[in-house]
């Protein structure tokens, strides 16, 4: 359609036709519609009557062809106009072919097998149905405790939005309209929904501007430069106003300043949570509040549909406000070519062949064995394959392993760990013992693990939370393993026996009590559906590990927020002055993380040279070159994630101490080695003053470059502008 | 002086003598001085000259009539023009006569003895020379793995206001000049030290414009409306400057806004610290940026007297900045009454009669009585004086139950817990044992314990932290009470005796293992010098408890932070959908802290009525008066502290579900009831708003009274205006 048509039916339609459009309501109401085209469903909760449901504007929730063809072509047939509706969905890593979970793909440094990934998720969401996923999560964590920093890529601004970036390329490919293999993304949480106090889900943010545009807003941002067709706004506070009704975040600076004219959709029951915030008295101030933000679709709560015809008749909102949100959402119904094509990529056959093909699972599986990490490692690892493994733990025989949001995937079949080792090496190489469950430990397992334990070579232990322990509502106090896991690891280590750690979670976690009692960890995250042999393709050495962690693992719960791109303060711990009380510290734990932000480790190592500068002087005009020169100094082929952090020593506000710039992935042979080069602009010192202006300041700065963001060498240059 | 002649005065001095004025030094560079009239000290490690230090504006840390009366002296002679000096010190509770840390003083919601107390460190320190405080440290708190807690009143804005207000008082009196038995006082630290991130000491601060002025702020300008002669800059950013060189915050809000006319301090190094931030390049930018901020005094770092000349003469810094700030420096000894006296109040003689005399340590016991914290009590206190206790642990014959900050004390011999039990009651029915010392324990000392606990009818133990454990640069990420003494209550916990555990420490701490273990828990905080004799009184009944907590003491480390006066987010938990897994909450603990703010047991117990409103509307004009029936059901005479919050159902932004605004002591007899009012006007119901502006909004209000924060009734009233 033109857009000159958009605008002749926005004209033909009702008051209530056009908000109906800016409802969305969860796949429930559409059940029972296949067999006699009516319309059922909880209605009555929401206070909304059938004609409203005829017309609504999408659907959330509902997949595969045949249901979502029979949904479509009935509501064709009922809704006036025609106007077909939007089938979106929660399509966070993995369609049925379930990949790692984003916090592990943060992890594997690859954009490549990012953008795939999301390729592979919306060729198969395409195929069953859907048009829009709620994905990419871009929200920057700093707190573990948040169950959710399972769906983000990480602490780093720069990591998360070039993530970002890869996976709205990967979900909407170049042509949205054309390419009906492709479905429109939606970046969310806008905005900082991971800085929640105490890591308690949906807790208040609070958080300086300056704060907000440094380190917060930039993967949004990223994102929608990307050109990502919608944004979710988040459920907590943004100075003291909820994202949902906060018209100065919504429309001063998304709408207005960023230029954002693509739909705003509420998370689940955001608009009508405007009460119990305490910003809006009913659920009509909670629409008005919503509709002046510029919010543009209602997820699954009726404030709009029950409220703004009388709020527009009153002329207490301006019906401009609404044919605006109107037409962005019919924009984005033509974008996906619905008005021409109202079934777009809903195809059953198509769905039998796609979703959760070979090819699609190897990609997962790559993608998985890039995104473990590496923690500890005396030599245990690789594992030969003639050792007799004792493998033990929760997580041996579990197929729990997909991770939080995985609705689709967790109907497949799973390959369990001890199968995958199976399939590997000789069956009677590898003996079985439950040890514990997640969070319970009996006698009889701890016996049973021990008599097990003591027949093999290595005791491979299988450990980790529940998928119910992170995601949304995951939220946790206490981040160390249960301790049943921990008691059976103290047992077993009275055998005195080499211990392998596999960790499947969805946080960073507290390992003391894992790492300190055993010769090597592997952190697993969740893996996905192909985890299991990736991990297997780890241990036994076909696969060299090169997951670098995109979030700090802290000493200790009470040591949050730890994160590695922080201020020195004015008083740093010095080395040299170990006895200083007067200095930024605790008096019971280090201020480093056990394992900080970039960290992981190789079956090899990895050299670097001193760092090389094409000048001493940065100019505008003249990018400096930084090179370093990486060998392979190990006995195995090997891949190494080269970062490059800069500090700015002066600024007109204080500076962190790291920040990551670039990185380039490189594979070397054992002895091999090779000149890396990174451009360094002017562009990439810039950074938010006290104004909020964002430009550089003349001065020195230092770059790094190294394996993690502690390991580095370094070199001073200055900024003359 | 009239303003007149410090003008002339002004004219008179060379530049260097102005900057000198701008100095502060520490008291190890006038030592020796006594002798021969010679000034040594470090002068070298500063790059200052002897002339300077003869010119220097005040000294830090010397105190004592004899000592102080020499070196001012001297230095009369040695300084041009006869400028007397300023003798400051950090006079936190008590100069000699400790007080119990400001904490526990705020766990007394007793303004006048809080007032007292300032009163009498006002006193033993000015006969002792001083003539300026750092005190009081008004930060608002809420993570208790900062050291410094011990410092603040506690967690509530106007419970820290009121404090202010009344140490202000205590320690300046109505007339500095000529009540030479007062002291000026500096407010610190502003803004928002307690802020810092992890709770880690000197840590980065980031807030929201709004939280900052809604939450930090009042308490300062509280104590500025009382009268506060000199503010002390924090260590920490504010907004990503550094408070000590944050133009925003010093000179915008607290001169031009605030009109703040009196001194602004540094805190000890923070000029040069501008350099470590990261926003200065070197000291002279250092002195830059704190004069162009406004600070008056650099505290014993040399960047404005080697480098303001320079940047002066340049042109960079407009001597109108240093005329202003010496001018203020000036201002305050003529307030002192220096420049006629300007020995003050030193007065060996007087010195040997006030300082720690009887009457001050009444009163220093009376606040102590009145600041511990009854957490628990199945019955068992108070104890009778018949009965055998074993008294154990390493507060049981502990004399360091000072706290932080009590240099001076520290000299003085201090009672210790068993000495003070064993004065009350028969010395055969008290036995002792180590039990272990603060973080070790023995075999020998366990045996010891349980061999003395068998012969008793009820165990007291005596536990805590030491000293260092809190107070500046005494940040635990771990805040449980150390594992020895933890293991020391699970031995005697099998004797099945009833047990009473006292605590010295100087913040809320994880009572896990302590408070599930034992049948009554006494918080006594660093009670002061005179805190034994207190804690007995109250052991054996003669005083009925009645602290209540003005800080929350949380359920675990990774609560944090957890204060009472929080917002409700989108999806608070409900007690009706306890399996809710989509609301604000954590998987393993509860969201409420272990003991709320305002929470404290007696020994008798009240009952509250319904409470009675003058009206169902608030107007302006028409102030609502809150009366409640509260009644003595127990069978001792006791004092309650009855507390009132309001909420705003709905605001512009969000609002507190409870904010405190009023709260009277009563001290009612067995059976006693009695009406207490509360006259609640529409200035209380004032809040910044989004645009920072500062109002009421018509609408619902919920004003509750009770106890402490989560006991209460409540009733709900209107305002309209």
């Amino acid at each position: 359609m033109e857009h000159k048509q958009l605008t002749e039916l926005l004209e033909q339609m009702t008051l209530e036709e056009k908000i109906a459009q800016m409802l969305q309501l969860v796949v429930t109401f559409f059940e029972g519609s296949e067999e006699d085209g009516q319309i059922t469903g909880p209605m009555k909760s929401l206070g909304i009557t059938a004609e409203t449901v005829n017309q609504v504007g999408s659907v959330l929730g509902l997949s595969g062809a045949a249901k979502v063809i029979q949904v479509q072509q009935t509501h064709l047939k009922n809704d006036r106009l025609g106007i077909p509706m939007i089938f979106m969905a929660d399509i966070i890593h993995g369609y049925k072919t379930i990949f790692p979970i984003p916090l592990a793909i943060g992890c594997s440094w690859d954009l490549d097998l990012a953008e795939q990934s999301a390729a592979v998720a919306a060729k198969e969401a395409a195929v069953s149905g859907l048009h829009v996923t709620f994905a990419p999560m871009v929200d920057l964590v700093r707190d573990p405790r948040w169950g959710r920093v399972m769906e983000s890529t990480g602490e780093d601004t720069y990591l998360n939005s070039i993530f970002a970036r890869a996976f709205v390329r990967g979900f909407q490919g170049e042509d949205l309209k054309n390419d009906v293999n492709r479905v429109a993304a939606c970046v969310k949480h806008f905005a900082a929904y991971g800085a929640g106090e105490g890591g308690r889900e949906y807790n208040t943010v609070d958080l300086s501007e300056r704060r907000l545009r440094e380190y917060y807003l930039p993967a949004y941002k990223a994102a929608l430069d990307e050109g990502c067709e919608l944004v979710m706004t988040s459920f907590n506070t943004v100075h003291g106003s909820p994202a949902t009704g906060n018209r100065a975040l919504m429309r001063d600076l998304l709408r207005t300043e960023w230029e954002f004219d693509g739909v705003i959709i509420s998370d689940w029951g955001a608009v009508i949570e405007l009460i119990a915030h305490g910003v809006a008295e009913d659920e009509g101030e909670a629409a008005y509040l919503a509709v002046q933000a510029g919010i543009d679709v209602e997820m699954m709560t009726s404030c709009y549909v029950k409220h703004l015809p009388e709020l527009i008749r009153s002329g207490k909102v301006d019906e401009c406000l609404i044919n605006e949100a109107v037409l962005r959402i019919l924009n984005l119904k033509n974008k996906l070519g619905l008005f021409e094509n109202p079934l777009r990529g809903a195809d059953p056959e198509a769905e039998r062949e796609v979703v959760y093909c070979d090819e699609h699972r190897a990609i997962s599986r790559e993608l998985a064995s890039k995104s473990c990490v590496l923690l500890k490692n005396t030599g245990v690892l690789p594992l030969q394959a003639e050792l007799k493994i004792a493998l033990i733990g929760p997580f041996a025989q579990s197929t729990d392993i997909l991770g939080p949001w995985s609705w689709i995937g967790a109907g497949c079949n799973v390959t369990p760990l001890n199968q995958a080792i199976q399939e590997k090496i000789s069956a009677s190489n590898v003996v079985l013992a439950e040890g514990s469950g997640i969070d319970t430990i009996t006698d009889v397992q701890i016996q049973e693990a021990i008599k097990v334990a003591y027949q093999s070579d290595v005791i491979v232990l299988a450990l980790g939370e529940s998928t119910h322990m992170s995601g949304e509502g995951g939220s946790r106090a206490d981040i160390t393993l249960p301790a049943a896991q921990l008691k059976l690891i103290t047992h077993l280590k009275t055998l005195d026996k080499p211990m392998v750690a596999i960790l499947f979670n969805g946080r960073p976690l507290d390992l003391h009590g894992v790492h300190d009692q055993v010769d090597a960890v592997l952190e697993a995250w969740f893996p996905g559906g192909e985890g299991a042999s990736a991990i297997t393709d780890i241990l036994y050495g076909e696969v060299n590990p090169s997951g670098r962690l995109s979030m700090s693992f802290p000493h200790a719960v009470g040591q949050i927020p730890v994160y590695y791109n922080h201020y020195n303060t004015g008083r740093p711990k010095k080395e040299s002055e170990p006895d200083n009380r007067y200095a930024s510290q605790y008096l019971d734990i280090p201020n480093e993380p056990l394992f900080p932000f970039g960290y992981g480790l190789s079956y090899t190592e990895f050299e670097y040279g001193e760092i090389e500068l094409s000048a001493k002087v940065m100019k505008p005009e003249q990018p400096l070159q930084v090179t370093v020169t990486v060998t392979n100094t190990g006995k195995m082929t090997g891949e190494e994630v080269v970062q490059l952090y800069i500090r700015d020593i002066t600024g007109e506000v204080v500076r962190p101490m790291k920040e990551l710039k670039a990185f380039i992935k490189i594979m070397l042979q054992p002895g091999e080695c090779r000149e890396v080069s990174f451009i360094l602009t002017e562009e990439q010192l810039r950074y938010h003053h006290s104004d909020l202006s964002f430009s550089s300041d003349d001065g020195e700065f230092v770059v790094f470059v190294g394996a993690n963001s502690r390991d580095v060498v370094e070199r001073r240059f200055r900024l003359i502008k």
